[in-house]
Formats: structure tokens, C-alpha cells, sequence
């Protein structure tokens, strides 16, 4: 459904053509500064038509905190925030309705529902990220007070061109290391770190633009602080929650961490992560390598957590497409307007937004845990 | 935590050294015949020490239902299911436990928990899967009797060696539309249904377990006869409460479903299922592709539902390690004993089991979405 | 937290001098019509200022539907719904802000959050309601369309004026069958159906009022149609949903259900409800008495489902009272403003609110369970 | 379902004829000392067969651990127990089975389920209530350690014959504020502290026994020590939480808190808890009366929490009623064997442990909220 967390809990409304999107944010400590400046940023990152690479739309997506903030803090209580939509008249039906679009979720939905909302799979939108981006900021910013938390997402491939995600690529670590937010915006609009092949990335994505086609790609994000012992043994593993987030996206073909499938080709002896001791902190532990991507047993281990997720061929695209009426009848559906080549870049915000959400409700949950613990041990 | 699910839900309970391991499984539908016969076949399929593959404990295994059936009848209350742990005594401690084991859950949960069980991290251990396969066995049922649901799944890959997974590749598809699971168990311990690899891994788990080493692997699954219209759009997409429970599978690396992370390099153009008319079933279409592998907007679309689950290497290994003890020193942690050189092969009923707690409980959500739509439409 | 129901799901937000209240409706069928002429009567009827028996501030309360609908009709996506709030600047301190209002929330708000908003308990005020009413109209059109059930509130006592609540009382039950919403309203602003006491209850809030005091009661509330069938054993009974649901409403103290605490007096050989067949439903019995309530083993039984609340005397008062400072020095907390004397006319659509929010997730429960047991049934 | 609560999570199974009924309890603190020890004192309670008030039947009601500690200390994994039952054959059919019991849950069961275990209602037995004890005194186990919560139950009323609970009654309060558990146990089977009634509730019972009746009563229970801030504002205060519960029990009719039903009566310049300071707290503040019971705004305020459950009389009888067989024919279900003319007493040990499940899963949830609110304050 709609909702997402135990503790830290966040709840969307919204499709592309309604009054305006937006959520509900529950579990926000008291006493947080907090004001729509705190929120803007990311919801402006994931804006489309900020680049000749992306669609030409250029919506406003100001935010409006409804509840939950006074004088600039917070109360503990819900944060209710909107974004306004532009254009929130229904479409008139055109011929092109007669056609569910292939690989979107035109056709799921009608069979789901009944009903179709004239932007079609209506909350399949990509509008309806707005509301986890909004949320995720607000966690963003709980996660740096409380414990300098930091998500960084990238692009890491375009169609064919990537960058070597290999676990033991001595490189690819040092980017998980170090890359910021900044660095990655500085790129232009692809958003990959990698120097050597970000202009081939961008050749590609403006061949398929230029093709009336689309190509996918991979999405990767590192979080660096995160405390150790976050996540449940058994189903709600770190790695396990991550995963649903993710999977939640829309246009998301699969999710790895750590060594990901990759690993499966390491021998244990070889993918193991050796412990050594860790000088600055008595009683931890480091490893020195990482292929298990910060998680052991489904619990962080205090190194970066750093996870991809694919993101497909957008299915919206530019040129004709042979397929078949809702009513069974072979046709071809017509190409509407310009359509973005590669979401891939703008997904980069809503992968850390997620990512947030994730480990503000594991910290919460986490800390409770730490308390009882401590308050009965060997007694 | 321990629990998963929302109406068909599963808790389990149970470590390597204590009396038992378990789980008791809520909302089964009553009237449904059930006795463990139906439950001990996937529990043997998933016991080590069926092959010399793999490890040679043997363990029995043994399921007795407590409660939830009369006169082999569900009752429609909860159904609590035990299997007894043969070896239940905490273990001495000895020298090796002084050292966490690398990429094991010792670190982590000693992190969590401040305890430490004698079998270390003690929920991370496989056994905690007994309940799972328990659970899935019911789950199967209900969805064989319901809707035909078919689940099998199978090996895919171990090492390098695998499968050509494109989802573009006919054999491929051929072999996720008609496999099932007698056969998978027919080419042996491997469970691959590909002749022209099978002996190949087979050679690559012999080398590795001749080198006192591991190595992983992919398991795929096929979804045949899922119903239309299952998924919750939004945080609750098909894909991701399928991606959640495969990933809190112990050993997990990396989930894709449909195309991929190969999807992300073909064209929007060619990725796209174009619609056609399903003449068997008026009102329905089909696609003529599946790279959306029967999930479109979160929703399944009646074709194929198939993902694939990476396993990384098993950790526990039959050779030293260097590595550090828990309190910082470097040292080497000694082998012990003889271990599964490849823990993949027997993760395939437990993927089928996991499969079925999360298709069983989507379908009981969506039964009552169906019912309400048609007790309001258009009043 | 500010979520409730499992399948149709409503979250709230805001509190009194915030931008907006609203709420967030999940889990509503596609493909019914729904405006927001649909929700207002209920919000109105629930709006302070509507006699001289209430508080005299008017507010105007009109409900803006954000998401979820199209065209008259819903789409089966979250409906977002707001209120705004007239007066939505943060108050100014003043010298009644040193103290925590007796029985009112702002003594636990700062001691659990350490934030105080400046209309103290931000979330306690009763204009929390706002959301849980509009979500309430809305599962009552589903339940109205889905199963013809109604839902009828009223005063059945204020102060020690009261209506008998016996069970076995005749005319209590004959109101029980027979009362309507529209005969509730029609007793003007008490919303007694009893003309014996309705008059003496007026006269009692009088009094309150002149002594600038405040004077509590019992709402009652009956379910008609109810399905059989609904709550599920052990946790989740249905009296055990209804009294969590009540008891979340500001100023409840207790909640019994059919006979209530008169119950405990009544011998069983008397209590017990001897059944009969039901001529109009062949298979189905009926029960002489109803002093279960309509409710037995945790399960409705499709006789009349009925409860009472009870609501506390206003902390609020139009009069000094001795008290202590935040910091813990003696001193008196003036009077502010005139207040209402007696909420719980005003309970009355809120009561019934939150049983629809009850009654509706119940069945969209109820009916995955009666489809997966037609589905498996003796198979 | 049979799962209750969010951090601190209990599921149980059985009904009264399958070989054992249990529970499963997860998220209890690691490093706890917890052996059966801890939990059989309130399962010996809870067994009936222990007066000549009771029922004459002896079940011994052993519980067995069956994971999730080692060497006496708890792992922090989920703790599996169960009790067998001494008679698990299914019964016989009679021609009692042809008749639904009146007022018991034969008939909504069969109605919600379509099978009739041989035991009628099958999860409505009382012997569904030994998991919830078994859990709820690890619960308390925590608590105690935890915050030196205190939780006592006792019989408040028997019929006709009742304690004044009466919130400004001196003598009442005193009792709240220090009766133990070893003072009502030392009253003898009819559990109730006041010395003045507890003579003639004895009789009463006796006089129903002997008339082959039943009679209800109600039960007490204070919460002492309960730490500040618990439940959470909205849906899920925390008398919210303890009615749902509460009402969760077999046989409950109706549940009040603090002032309760007679609260309604009082005045709220009478009812309003001046505030005092706290000698011994500084920066806290105590009420001066009680009538709040120890809830303000959903959330605890450091008075004793205090609250009452009625309990029907009940429905088992031993003569015969005139009453319907499941086919709608008149006819008299014969008494079968003697019954327990009161289960209010036994009700004792069964509140108390679902006293300590509500509030160890609230101050989990509370401990994770005040690291939160540290975390982030004014920052």
C-alpha cells in the first residue's frame, strides 16, 4: 500500500493529473529545525526538464509543509507536506487511449481496478515519487544529526557503458569513500562520478533521444555512518528492507549489494572479509576488504553499505509501437510527444530518499533494541 | 523480525542449539486437507547431507504439527509446526571462538546483542530456514488448490558456469515455461536443468570443495498461473515484497526479476511487451515478449512471474583464515571440520517456500480488493 | 502513531494552528462515487458553534479532496483530503502558557516530545478529528454500498441524566433497531432519542455552563447489517478493534459493548442469547436476546452490533482553578474564553466515524478469508 | 490474527484439543536471566482446578522453552514455548454437537470458518490464553528489571457484590497504591483485597455454583511505576492499546479507565488533576488526584495506571437450555459435566500478563522516540 515504516513511517497520496501530491511523515523526532528549505533541494534534483539529456516539462514542485513544524521546529507530531500539480485537469480521452502502452502499467492496472485514470496506471507515475522525496529529505536530515549519516547515489551505467563495480576494484571503493553530493551534481545532469566514461554515457543517451528510443541503467549508493547492529535477524534484514525500498521504485529491474552477483562467482576463501582491529574505536572491529557491502547476518557492520539497482528502458518512447487495443485488435499505437531517453540520472535523489527512509526506521527500531538491552544485561 | 506477512503470515522461532526450531503459520483457510506428508517433502529437499555435494551431516528433519488441524482438516487457527533440533546442547567453547568468523554473523549479532550463542550468530544459522520451508509448504498448497499455482525453481549458475538468462533467449524461456520440479530433482543434487552445463558445475563444486573452498551461485524461479492483479502499487509492488524475501535468505547477494540487470542495456524498443489478444481468455491480452517478467506497475500480468537470487560463497570454509578475535588480535582461525562447498543447490525449496508465503499472502489481499471493487463499481 | 486499519488504511495530520488538517484514505474500492458532498454532512455535523448548548467559535471546515478520484469516481488510489485551518498562526505566548492545563495533554506533550506547540498538546486537540471523520465518510459509502450497514450514534446519557442501557430492556433494544441519523439530528443539538430525558439533559449542560463548568456523558452507537462474521480470534477481536478505535478518540474513559458491566450482574442462565432459526435466511440462526451485543467468541454474529462511550467532563473550563506551574509552583490558572460545556453531543458523528474505519477494514479482511475458504474448501 | 504488538511481539497457536498450545516471543532484550521459573508461577496461577470455586479439572501445564536462551540468559531471539495438552484426541461427537452453545462461539465459527473443530470454537477456548500468559511474563520479567514496574491485578466485583471504585474513594486509592500480588493471592481463590465484600462474593459464587449458574464480575488492575511518556498520540494511546487488549480477552464485555463510566458524572471542576511538584523529581510534576488514571492524552504521566474489565457471566452452564440446533430446530441442549460458576478470578493472571505485553511493546517504542528527540534537539 501506501504506507512505508514501523517507526519512522511515511504515507504518499497522488497521480499525475489530481489537485497535488504529497505525504504524511510520522515519527519525526520533537525539536528538529525544519523548514521547507530542508526539503526543496532533493525535490528539485529529481525535477525533470533540468537538461537537454531529460524531458523538456518544466514543473515547479514547491513544497508547502501543512503540519507538524512551529517557529521552525519540529513538534513531534506529523509533517504533512504538498506539491501542487501544474495541470490537474483530466485529459480528454484521444485515440491513443484505445491502447494500453506497452510495459507500462496501463494494462496491470485496468485488470487491477476497473477503473482507468486518464494518465493511465495512475499512481505508477512518476509523480508519485515526489512524496518519498519530501520524506526522505526529513529523515535525511534526522539521520545527519543523529549520527552524520551520509547517502550518496551515482550513476554507475548507461546501456553498456559502466563503471567496474567489482568489490576488490580498488577504485570503485575509493569513490564509495569519498564521493559527495556535490561531486556527483558536478558532473552535469548524468551524475556519474567516473570521468572516463561519463561522455560516452551521455553519447548514449543521446543516441536513443535521438533514436525516438530509451536505454536503462544502474543506480549506485553508498552510505557511509551508518551505526552497526541496524537491521532484524530473520525477515527484516538490512539488506532485505533495502531491497523492497528499492524494488519499490518505479521502472527498477533488480538490486544487489556488496558483491552482488558478482560474488557468486568469488570463492569464499577469496570473498570472505578478514577482520582487523579498529585503532580509533576499542572494542570494534574493521574488515579489510568489504564484499559483504557493510551487512553481515542482515546487521550493518559499521562499513559502507553500498547497494545498485537497475532501472530499465523507460517504456515511454518517442517512435510507434506495434501492439494490440485494450480490446484485442493488433494496431499501432502512435508516438506521443518527447519523452526523456534515460530516467536513470533523475533517479539518483529517489534512491537516496528511499534509502533514507530505510535506515531512519532501522535506527529507531535499532535504538530501542539498544535500550532494552542494556537495561536487563545478566540480570 | 520474525514475522512475515500480513494476512497468510509466518512467525518462526529456533537456532542451531536449542530443543527445537519452528514456526506457527496464521490465516490459513479452513477446510483444507493438510497433514505432514504435505509439508515433510520440500523440509527433506532443503536437509543437508543428500549427496556428496553436500555437507555430510544427516540430519532427520522430522515435522509434527501442533496444533490448527483436526482429522487432517484445517481448522482455520493458527498452525504451530516443530522440528526437533538433534543436537541441543550448547557447545563447549573452544579455541575457534575466539575469533568472529569472517563474513559470518558473529561480529554483527555479538554487536546487536552483546550475547553470544555457542553457535554464534544464532538466528543466522540455516536451520532458522526449517520454519520457512514449513510455512511454504501450506502456502503451496492453498495456491495449488486456489489458482493452480505453479513454483519451481532451480540453479542457474554456480561459479562462472551458468545459463544464458536473457530474457530474449528461447530455451530460456522454454525452460521457465514447462520445468518442473521432479525434473529439477532428476538432474541430482545440482538442480539444473540445463544438460549442457550440469556436469560443468558439478566439476566446479568438486574443485572447490577438493580446495577446502566455496562457491556461489544464482538460483532462478518461475511464478506459473499467478493470478492477474496481484501487488499493491506504491511500497508494496509485487517486485518488492518478492525482492524482501528473497534477500532476508541467508547468504544473499542480489535479486532481479524479469529482464534484469541485462534489461537496463536493451532499448526501450525492444525491452517493451507488446500487447496481444489471448483468444482463450476474452478480455485478457498477453505479451509477446515477457522482459517484464509478469510484473508491469508493480502488478502481475498473468504471464510468467521469474527472478533470480544471487548466493555468494559460503562463508564457513574447510581451511585457515587469517583474520583478527574479537579482541583485535591478528591471528588464524583454524578449519573446522568439513563444510557445503556450495549452499546453492539446496536454497532452491527454500526460494520455492518464500515464494509461496509472499504469493499466498498478495492473493489473499488482492481477493479482497476484487470483492470490494465489484460491491461499489460505479455507485 | 497517526495510521490505522490494516487494509483500508487512513492516516491523519495536523493539530490546531498548523496550515491544514487532512487525512490520507487507503485501500478505497476503485470505480465508486465519491465527492465531496459525500464527506461534508459528516464534517459539519461534527463542526463546534451549532447552538447555544456548544462553543460559539465558528469554523468553517470545508473538505478539499486531493487525489484518488476522477471524474465523480474512484481510482482506487490513496485520497488525500485536507481542511484548512483558519487560524493557523502560532498564538502568542501568554501568562496562562506557565501552566500545563489540569487533565488536559500538555504535561505528558512536553515530557514526551519537549516541544510544546503554542496550542500546547499540538495533537490532542480535537481538531485531530477532522481527519479520522472524513476518512469515516468514506468507508461508511463503501459499507453502505457493500453491505446496505448502518451506523447510527446518539447521547445516551449526560452527566446522571441517562437512558436505560439494560439489554433486556425493550425500548433501549427498539431504539437500537429503529433509530436513525436524521431522528438523531432531529432532537436538535443533544441528539438524544429519548424525549423522557432529552429536556433534563439540556438543562443539566445549562447549569455546566452557567457555573462555567463542563459535564461529561455516553455516546451509544449501533451497527445494523453488520455482515456475520467479521473480527478474527485471539488478538484482533471485533470488540477489541471497536474498543481500541473508541478509546483513541480525545476524552473517552470506558467502552462496553452489549450488556457492558451491567453484564457481570446477569446470572448466565439469563445472559446466555438462546438461539432461533432465522425464517428469512435458511442456515441461519438468530438470537432471542442480544446481550452479546452482536459480537460472540470475538466474531460478529449478524444481530444488532452495539457499544456505549464514555466521554470525561471537558478539561477545559470557563473558570479559575488552583494548579502548578510547569517549573512546580502553586499558583491559578485563569479562565480563557467560554468553552463548550459538553463534547459528547458532539462525539456523536466521530463515534461513528471511527466504527465505519473499523467495520470496513473488518470486511475487506473477512472477505480474503471467506474467498480463500471457498477456494480450498475439502480439498 | 494471533500476533500482538510491534517491538515487543508475541504470536500464539493451539486450541484444546491438539498436542500443545504456545507462543512465540520476539524481540525480548538479550542477556536476560529467563528460565521456566520465570514463567510457571503465572501459568500455575491462570490453571483452573485450583479451589473448590473453580472447575474440578487438574491440568498440570508445564511450559517448555524451546529456543532462544542458552545457559539461562535470553539470545535476543525469538523465544518458542509451549505447553502440551494432556487430552489432545479429538472428542467424540454427541448430541450436545448438534446444538450451538448459546453465547459461546460455536455458532460464528462455523458460520466464519465452515469446519467445527470437536472442541466448538476452537481458538475461543480459554486454553488459548496460556501463550499470552507464557509471553506476558517474560514481559514482565523486563519490565521489572527494566523500570521496576509493578503490575497487580484483583477482583474488584462478583455480581451485585462490588468494591467502590470510585476514583475519590481514599480507601480505593490506598489499594491502588500498594496492593501486591502475594496480598490478593493470600485472599484465597476469589482474589479480591477488600476484606469487607470478599465473604459475600464467595457466597454468591457458591449460591450460583449450586444453582448450576454462572455469574461475572470485574477485575482491577493497576500499573505502577510506569514510566512518563508511553503510547503514542492518535490511534494507538495508550488506553487505546490497553482496551484493545483488554477486550482481546474471552468473556470481556466492557473495559473503563481512571474515572471510568462514573466519570462522566463528575464535573470538570471536580475531575480536572490539579498539578503539584515533585519533591523527589524535580522537573516533574504529580496530580494531586488520580482521576486521569495515570493517562493524559494518550500518554502516561508517572500516576499509577489503573483500570477495570468486566467479565460476563459465563456462558458454559451446567443445565439445560431451550435453545436451536445448527439446523433452526427448537430444542434443549442438556448440561454437560460441572462448570466454573466464575472465571473472574482466574481472569487475574491473565490481565496482569496482558498488562506487561502492552506496555513492554510501548516502551520500546518510546525508548527509540526519546534517543530520537536527544539525537536531534534543537539542531
Amino acid at each position: 500500500m501506501s504506507t512505508y515504516g514501523k517507526l519512522f513511517k511515511v504515507t504518499t497520496y497522488g497521480e499525475s493529473h489530481c489537485k497535488s501530491v504529497g505525504c504524511i511523515v510520522d515519527g519525526v523526532p520533537p525539536g528538529m529545525k525544519l523548514t521547507e528549505d530542508d526539503i526543496q533541494p532533493q525535490l528539485t534534483r529529481r525535477r525533470p526538464g533540468q537538461s537537454k539529456l531529460s524531458t523538456p516539462r518544466n514543473e515547479k514542485d514547491r513544497v508547502h509543509i501543512q503540519s507538524g513544524t512551529e517557529n521552525g521546529l519540529t513538534l513531534g507530531s506529523p509533517i504533512g507536506m504538498l506539491v501542487a500539480n501544474e495541470d490537474h485537469r483530466p485529459h480528454d480521452y484521444s485515440e491513443t487511449d484505445l491502447y494500453p502502452r506497452p510495459s507500462h502499467a496501463d494494462y496491470t492496472y485496468i485488470q487491477k481496478y476497473g477503473a482507468k485514470s486518464t494518465s493511465g496506471g495512475g499512481r505508477s507515475s512518476a509523480r508519485e515519487t515526489i512524496g518519498r522525496v519530501a520524506a526522505g529529505a526529513v529523515a535525511e536530515k534526522f539521520l545527519k544529526l543523529a549520527a552524520n549519516v551520509e547517502i550518496v547515489a551515482f550513476v554507475s551505467s548507461i546501456g553498456e557503458i559502466a563503471m567496474d563495480r567489482n568489490p576488490q576494484n580498488e577504485t570503485f571503493q575509493n569513490i564509495l569513500n569519498t564521493i559527495t553530493r556535490e561531486e556527483v551534481d558536478a558532473t552535469g545532469p548524468i551524475r556519474c562520478p567516473d570521468a572516463n566514461i561519463r561522455e560516452s554515457m551521455v553519447k548514449v543517451i543521446e543516441h536513443y533521444r535521438d533514436s525516438n528510443d530509451s536505454i536503462g541503467g544502474v543506480v549506485t549508493c553508498v552510505i557511509r555512518n551508518c551505526p552497526i547492529g541496524l537491521g532484524e535477524p530473520c525477515f527484516d534484514k538490512l539488506e532485505a528492507t533495502l531491497a523492497h525500498a528499492m524494488l519499490s521504485l518505479p521502472a527498477t529491474k533488480g538490486f544487489e549489494f556488496g558483491s552482488g552477483f558478482l560474488g557468486t562467482q568469488i570463492p569464499g576463501s577469496k570473498h570472505n572479509d578478514a577482520f582487523v582491529s579498529d585503532p580509533s574505536q576499542p572494542g570494534k572491529l574493521r574488515t579489510k576488504t568489504n564484499n559483504s557491502g557493510g551487512i553481515q547476518g542482515g546487521i550493518s557492520n559499521g562499513e559502507n553499505i553500498y547497494f545498485s539497482v537497475a532501472f530499465k528502458s523507460a517504456a515511454t518512447i518517442s517512435q510507434e509501437q506495434s501492439t494490440s487495443t485494450y480490446e484485442g485488435k493488433d494496431g499501432v499505437l502512435a508516438a506521443r510527444g518527447r519523452h526523456d531517453p534515460s530516467v536513470t540520472p533523475r533517479a539518483v535523489p529517489i534512491v537516496e530518499s528511499m534509502t533514507a527512509l530505510v535506515i531512519a526506521d532501522q535506527l529507531l527500531i535499532q535504538r530501542s533494541r539498544d535500550y532494552s538491552r542494556a537495561a536487563v544485561f545478566e540480570n
